[in-house]
């Protein structure tokens, strides 16, 4: 990333900052269960944009390779139900968008810990023990992730979890029960 | 979240997708260098709106609780690094982003471990060896995750990675040079 691209994204802050008003401060959140969204780092696939959410209140957005579970993600929405409305509330849903064409299902585990191993040799079984999470079938990846938040023991017996397939061609959100 | 909820998704979903043009395909991605944003999953921190980002073919957004950097992280970032242009590029900047107000600095990691004690009890012994996040000082938690970064030996060696703190008041996101 280049200085001239950094003065360019100082530029543009410089606007926004002109013209926002303040966010709200968390001590001012509503008393509300949190909702969140799991989804894949692809610019393709912004919830925001696909599901128009509202800037400032509306849920939170958990982002990495994929939209796939891990324990960083575990961590978010363990932590978000315990902080919520300062530890009297807690998290309500958690709704997870895998999308097509994202990169876990162009790209297979072996292509990615292969290409590990050629560029940072001497580490094989470190790379080999590495989860990648490749995603061969939509629906498939969705009923795993849903499954692993379901199974954690530390988030609300009645969490709802829901699972959506986002289509980058056509725009199109799909709910997939699972 | 209710039926309702999801019937009002789904419906802004559908006037989106009536106006919405196919993104472009994986093969279609320009060959250049990867820019990844890490940064928090609250609502009010949103690299889109703050820098203006473009939609579609902008950097890739990996979001959790606080905007930490984690072995989750570490996974998708090594993961966009092998798999751009199909192996023959990689990533070139990753850019972190921590926020004023956020939720990692108004609840302590003991807030939030004894919070999950409390509501499930007979865990303590892995509640207290799980990484909470919490982060004390902006520019100190900023310094760390660039480092945990900078020291990954499966990432190039010439990744730059930059580290911004986002006042969610002000709307200003300023460099902080670590």
């Amino acid at each position: 990333m280049s200085a001239e691209s950094v003065r360019k994204m100082d530029k543009a802050n410089d606007a926004y900052a002109s013209a926002h008003s303040p966010s709200p401060s968390f001590k001012d959140f509503p008393d509300q269960k949190a909702v969140l969204v799991l989804t894949c780092l692809d610019p393709r696939c912004e919830p925001h944009h696909f599901w128009d959410l509202p800037a400032d209140m509306g849920p939170g957005i958990m982002r990495n390779a994929g939209g796939r579970v891990t324990e960083d993600v575990l961590r978010s929405i363990r932590v978000i139900s315990t902080i919520m409305s300062y530890g009297r509330n807690t998290v309500g849903a958690v709704v997870i968008v895998h999308h097509t064409d994202c990169g876990m299902i162009n790209f297979s585990d072996d292509f990615v810990k292969g290409k590990l191993k050629e560029r940072h040799p001497g580490h094989d079984q470190e790379i080999d023990e590495m989860f990648i999470g490749e995603i061969k079938d939509l629906e498939k990846s969705l009923k795993e992730d849903v499954a692993l938040i379901r199974a954690d023991p530390f988030l609300p017996k009645d969490l709802e979890v829901l699972a959506f397939e986002y289509d980058v061609f056509t725009g199109k959100a799909r709910e997939v029960k699972v």
